[in-house]
Order: structure tokens, then C-alpha cells, then sequence
């Protein structure tokens, strides 16, 4: 039995913990048994997560030993900020392919971060097998939504040559299901009564950081496929964005914004927001110059490599527009054309860099609102000075589905070519078929003659 | 201050509760609270929830009086089996559209009843907008699932008479992610300080739940559309599987199964394995005949109403089989014919029991997991004698996917028709070119005569 000084203690701390919301403490001090329930005290479950900003490669914190730790941390991050701009241009010069890949692996290591938030939180130490359940899910639903795809839309030419990769994707949901349907089993059946409500959160979780990580690099890897430049225009607006409302808010920042991001101030949401609309448009009009940038990715059978080479649609050739009435009429009393001259997508760029700097935030806020419930300063520390990978691509993650959602509304088309790959899958009667109806149509519409 | 003695029995309780895992009852005494983290006691919390097996209609408790209340439940619950039964029944007489209906009422109903765990979990009293967000979301992606494959799919020649459902249809997409954008940047801005870890705790809570009842609604109602016969077979072989255990168990169970469920055992699960087996194929046989079960939901332009007649698919026509050689032999010494005439239909019913017997158990396994997990009994009382919908519809939910899944791989083919459509979408010239390019790779083929 313990003393009744410590009793009053815990008492006390009991009472206190009524005025402090998400704050309470409550039994912090036996906390030392695993098999609990989730947050009688968050710090004290999330303190073990490795946080970016504290940890800094040994030889740099040698040579810049001189310095103060503050000015440290700014010239660890501002190299590695230069390092990873570096990187990502190399990673675009080797190609789609390469990018692709990249954003993979960052799907797979800001999972790794989102899941390690959660066995912490409820700790997972006793919990039977669910770190193992977890990567099953992941592989689960990276099987299926790639397949689903991205196989069969755009890889078939090549997959369809071997007998096996046919078979994958003739049986590839059923295949995707039955894995999904094994990891559920296998859960159910590692059900311990000890541990079900932890359990059940963790099945939550896991599927809450699918949703929000695979789906998301799939919509990126579906964008990259309609050309790069759909890919790295949007990506670096995110970063532009990011900065230019940095600097702005840091030379004239006065009023705060919102309550869950207090650094941040309406003069440089502004200020990033017009910086972003302008960079952006210099960075398309800089872009649709280059066949490399605009062209889908496609495989060209006939030379079996990818194909970055092609007759640019529409939107990346130069259109001449008319200026509104007014400003044409001013251009004209200075002996200026009344129309002007640019690329379509300069125009579609407005779109993305008003949603890259209206919305784009809320994702860093969400973010930011997120560590804040669970008290973690950062997701990881695999970025010296940034923290971890989530904490770099927490605002790109809604722009991958704008991005997706924006090329299928007003840009995309069906194309007669892929049609007709759908239509090379029916029976040869059902082609003929299709042949037979098809012509009596356009003849009908006077489109063909007989 | 409290008193002595009230601080020495706070802290036993504490000391007791490290050894009770998930049934750590810290602080509850104190726990009049609202703006406390979860879990510091579920029970607590979650005690509130109407149970369906406490409450009958009054009327019948008032005849039923004279009956002990163990026998009183039974009746009531038996008298409400069969009132759904025929409730059923009258739907599928109705036809497809009243069984659509349905199903949307029954997940908004599922959604509402996991949805209100949650708030008695996180104690939502004084969570700012949360009641309403979730509503939000359930609209949002309704309005996505049903109108993305729906209307585009099933009900376009409907819809795409008028002006603005062809402009819906158009911005399906863009406009559902808008709306998706607004429920998010509302709940960034709801978010306060003090109940930061409940809010986001609930907006997981919320989308797991969209995941679980909307898309499985939606694969639902896809399934209806290939034929009544897809939801009504696999909708009554769960039922019959349910029904059957019970049975075998009651009369036969010695082996207890799992853990999760102590009333369930291995005699019962065999023994509803194979009444399911055979009375699927009994159901499925008699279903066969009609086709206002078999003809998938078709819309008929010229007649302007929905079609339930049609020329039925190979799979719901008898064929001969050849027996296997042994078999045969048997027969043919009989006297009989050593082939047997049956629907495809019914072997294929033969995965689809497989799956409700097999896999279908551990959607109530895990669904009664879930409830011990958060200590309730059922997840309503919308149903006498029963409890929530969730707990009639627990096992269902799988079974969904997987016919759906089932249908997609071995049974739905693209048909020329379909295909035609989307011809139809392209542009005239479009179209001429598809019909050119089809017409050399016919003709290359040797299909087409030149």
C-alpha cells in the first residue's frame, strides 16, 4: 500500500486533470504496465518517437561546432533543403520511371511514421502480430491499386506478352481480395480479449494511413503518366508556396492566421499565394517548352522502350488569345496587339496554384493539428533539420488528388487508341459485332458514307 | 480535498487495474468530465447506447405477459424474424429500384448506429461540428460512389436528357472532391485546443465507417444491377447459414470454435457449412427460372421504364455436364444418362456458399469483437429482440465485395454494346478513325472480308 502522501498526490493530479481537456494526466505515474488503455497520457507514450530536428549527422555538428545551436539547425536544414531539391532534379533527369519509384518509397516510409505513431500511442509491445498485420494491408492495397491500373491501362503491352502477367491481370481483384480477406482473418483470429480495444483502434489506424498514403502516391503515379510536368508543376508550387508565405510572413507578418499554426500570418498566406500564382506560371510556360516534360509516358512497343517523345496535345501548344475588351482596347492605343500569345496550361497552371495556396495549407494544418493531438514534434528524422517524410509532404497530399481530379474533368479524353485496346479484348464475333453496329451508325449520322 | 479514506480506494483501484488490461477502470470515479481523453472506463461510456434486446414493443409485452422474460425475448425475437423475413420479400416483389432503396436506408441506418459508438466513446458532448461533419461526409461520398458508376454506367441514357444532369454527370468528379475539400478545411477549422486527440480520434472514426458501409452499399447495389438473383442468393445464404449453425449447435455442439464468440462451435459451423451448400443450390435452382431474378436492371429507352425481361445470360440457360468417369459408370449401369443438366448458375453457387460458410462467420466475429472491445451488447434498437441493423447486417458485409469481386472476374464480359457507348462519347472524327483502325486490324486479322 502506498503512502497517503503519494495518494493525495495522485488525488490531486486527478482533480486537476478535470480543467485540462486532452491534457489529463491521469495515472500517469503507474503507467508502467503495457497492458493499459490508450492515453491516460499521450507525452508520455509518444516521447519515444525519433523527432527530425534533434537529430543531426555527427560530422556536420563537429564542423559547425562554433555556431549556436539555433543558427545550426538553420544551416543543417537549408543544406539538406538544397540537397533534396538536388535530388529531386536528379531523380526527373533519369525519367518517370525513376520518379515513380520515388514515390513509392516515400508512400512506404511515411506509412512506416504514421504506424509508428499509432503503436506507440496505443502501445503495441503484447499486441499479437500487428505490425506484421499492418505491412500485410500495405502490400494488400499497393497490389490492388496498382494492378488495378496502372497494369491494365498502361504496362499491358508488356505484361500481356508473358502467359503468367496475363493470368495476374485477368484474376488480379479476385487475387487482391483473397489477400485482403487473409489479412482480415488473421486479424479476427489474433483477437486477444486483453488487448481488443487497442486491437480494433490499431485495424482503424492502419486503414486510415492507407487511405491517406496509397491512394494518394497512386493518384501521383496516374498523374506522372499524363507527363511529368503534371507531377513537378504542382509539387513545386507546394514548395513555393511553403517558402515565399515563409519568407513573406517573416519580413511582414503581423496577424495570425489560425490558432493551430501560430508562426503562421495572414500577410504570408497572401504574400505566398501571389508569389505562387506568378512562379508557377513561369515555371509552366518554362516547362511546356520541353517534349520531355509535357509527353505522356507511354511504352512503345515497336522499339520496347518508353516513349518520351510525341506531338504535344493542345494544351502544351502556343494559342493566341484575346485580351478582354478594355485591356485590349489600352494595347491597342499603344500600338500593341489586341491578343496575346501562351500555352493553354499556363492558363490551367492559375487553377493549381490558387488550390496550391488556398488549400494546400489546410493539409499542413491538418498535419500540424494532428502532432499536436498525439504531442509529437515531428514524424520522424529521416530529414536532418525537417523531420521526418510526412512532415515534408503533408501539404502535397490532397494537391495529388486535385491534380487527378483536374486531368479527368477538364483535360483528359478518351482517346480512339485506348478505345480500341478495350475493344481488341472482346471475342473476334463481338469486334465484328461492334464493327457492324458502329458503321450502320455513322452512316445513319451521315459521318461515313456508304 | 477529498477524504482519506475516498484516496486510498482511487489508488487501489489503480494498483488493481494494471492487471486488467482493456478493463483498466482508472479515474472513473472522476470521470463526470466531459472534456477528458478516452477510455479511461468504456463501460462508462458507452452505457448510454440503446440496446436492441432491452426494448420491445409495449403492445407485445402487455400480451405477452404472462410468458417469463427468457421466453418473452424468444417469441419477440421470433416474431420479428419473420416480419423481416416477409418485409423482404415484399421488397424483392416490389423489384430492384425498392431494393436499391433499401439498401441506402440500411446503410445510412449502419453508418448512424457505428457513428454514435464513437461519440459515446470520445464523449462528443462539446466536440465542436461533429455530428454535422459526419453527415457531411456521408453525403459527399454517396453523392461520389453512387454517382460515379451509377449514373455514368446504369442511368445515363436517363440523365443525360437533361441539361443539368449532363453537367453533373460531366463534373461528377470535381464536384464531389469539392465537397470532400469543404467537409476537410471545415474540420481544420473546427479543431480546438482542448479536445485536439478526440477530434482527430473521431475523424478516423468517421472514415473507417464510410469505408465499411458506403462502399460496401455500393457494391451492393452494382450487384443488383447484373440480376435480383446476385443479392437475393447470397443475401439468403448468410441468413440460412446464420439460421443452420444455430441449429447444429443447439442440437449437436460439443467443440467450442473461437474465443471472440463462446456460444459458437465447431458442429454448428460444419453442420451450417453444409445445409448452406445445399440449400443455396436448392435456392439458386428455383431462382434460375425467372427471369425477373436472373435479367440484369436494364433501362428500356423506347418503353421508358425499367426492363425485367430479357434473353438470359448463358449462365442462368440449363447445359449438359459430363459426370466424372467413375460416376458415370455408376449411372450408366442404372440405366441413366451419364450426363447431368443443370444451370451454371448453380455451381457457381456453390463458390458463393463456400464463402458465406467459410469466410462469412468472421464478419460476426469480428463485428462481436468489436462490441466486446467497447463493451456494448448490440449497436442498437431499431430492431426488437434483434438490436442495431449492424447486428443483423454484420456478416453481410463481406459477402458483398466478394460477389461483387466474383462477378467482375467469371462472369460480367465487356459487351459490344457497352463499349459502343462509350464509342459514342468521342468525337464524330474520333469516331471515323476507331471505325478505320478496327476495320485494318479486322481485316489483317482475316476476321473482315476487304
Amino acid at each position: 500500500m502506498a503512502s497517503l502522501g503519494e495518494e493525495s498526490e495522485v488525488r490531486k493530479r486527478m482533480i486537476d486533470a478535470e480543467d485540462k481537456g486532452d491534457q489529463a494526466v491521469l495515472g500517469s505515474e503507474v503507467d508502467s504496465d503495457d497492458d493499459r488503455l490508450p492515453e491516460q497520457n499521450i507525452e508520455q507514450r509518444t516521447k519515444a518517437i525519433p523527432q527530425g530536428t534533434e537529430q543531426e549527422p555527427h560530422i556536420l555538428l563537429t564542423l559547425l561546432s562554433p555556431l549556436s545551436p539555433r543558427w545550426r539547425n538553420w544551416v543543417i536544414r537549408g543544406i539538406f533543403t538544397w540537397l533534396m531539391i538536388g535530388l529531386f532534379c536528379l531523380i526527373i533527369f533519369v525519367g518517370p520511371l525513376a520518379l515513380m519509384f520515388t514515390t513509392l518509397v516515400v508512400q512506404v516510409w511515411c506509412f512506416k511514421e504514421i504506424i509508428n505513431i499509432g503503436y506507440s500511442v496505443y502501445r503495441m509491445h503484447g499486441l499479437p502480430w500487428f505490425r506484421s498485420l499492418s505491412w500485410w494491408f500495405l502490400i494488400t492495397s499497393n497490389y490492388f491499386f496498382y494492378g488495378e491500373s496502372l497494369v491494365a491501362d498502361y504496362f499491358s503491352v508488356i505484361f500481356s506478352k508473358s502467359e503468367i502477367m496475363r493470368w495476374l491481370i485477368a484474376y488480379h481483384r479476385f487475387t487482391s481480395f483473397t489477400m485482403y480477406i487473409i489479412g482480415f482473418v488473421w486479424f479476427v483470429l489474433s483477437l486477444k480479449k486483453k488487448y481488443y480495444m487497442r486491437q480494433f483502434s490499431l485495424f482503424a489506424w492502419t486503414h486510415v494511413a492507407l487511405l491517406i498514403v496509397v491512394t494518394q502516391s497512386y493518384l501521383i503515379i496516374i498523374n506522372i503518366f499524363h507527363g511529368m510536368i503534371w507531377f513537378i508543376v504542382p509539387v513545386s508550387m507546394i514548395v513555393i508556396n511553403d517558402v515565399m508565405a515563409y519568407m513573406f510572413g517573416f519580413f511582414f507578418g503581423k496577424t495570425p492566421l489560425i490558432q493551430l499554426s501560430p508562426k503562421k500570418t495572414w500577410e504570408g498566406f497572401i504574400g505566398g499565394g501571389i508569389s505562387t500564382l506568378f512562379l508557377g506560371m513561369l515555371l509552366s510556360y518554362a516547362m511546356c517548352q520541353y517534349p520531355f516534360f509535357v509527353c505522356p509516358v507511354e511504352y512503345s512497343e515497336s522499339e520496347d522502350i518508353f516513349n518520351y517523345s510525341c506531338d504535344p496535345s493542345p494544351i502544351f501548344r502556343p494559342q493566341e488569345y484575346n485580351l478582354p475588351e478594355t485591356m485590349g482596347n489600352v494595347f491597342a492605343l499603344l500600338g500593341w496587339k489586341r491578343t496575346i500569345t501562351m500555352y493553354p496550361f499556363v492558363l490551367h497552371s492559375i487553377a493549381l496554384s490558387l488550390f496550391s495556396s488556398v488549400i494546400g495549407p489546410f493539409g499542413g494544418f491538418f498535419a500540424s493539428g494532428f502532432k499536436r493531438a498525439f504531442k509529437i514534434k515531428d514524424f520522424g528524422d529521416v530529414i536532418p533539420g525537417h523531420g521526418g517524410m510526412m512532415d515534408r509532404f503533408d501539404c502535397q497530399y490532397l494537391m495529388a488528388t486535385f491534380v487527378n481530379v483536374y486531368i479527368m474533368t477538364f483535360i483528359s479524353e478518351t482517346s480512339p487508341q485506348k478505345l480500341l485496346q478495350k475493344v481488341y479484348m472482346l471475342k473476334p464475333e463481338q469486334q465484328l459485332q461492334l464493327y457492324n453496329m458502329l458503321q450502320d451508325s455513322l452512316i445513319a449520322r451521315g459521318i461515313l458514307q456508304p
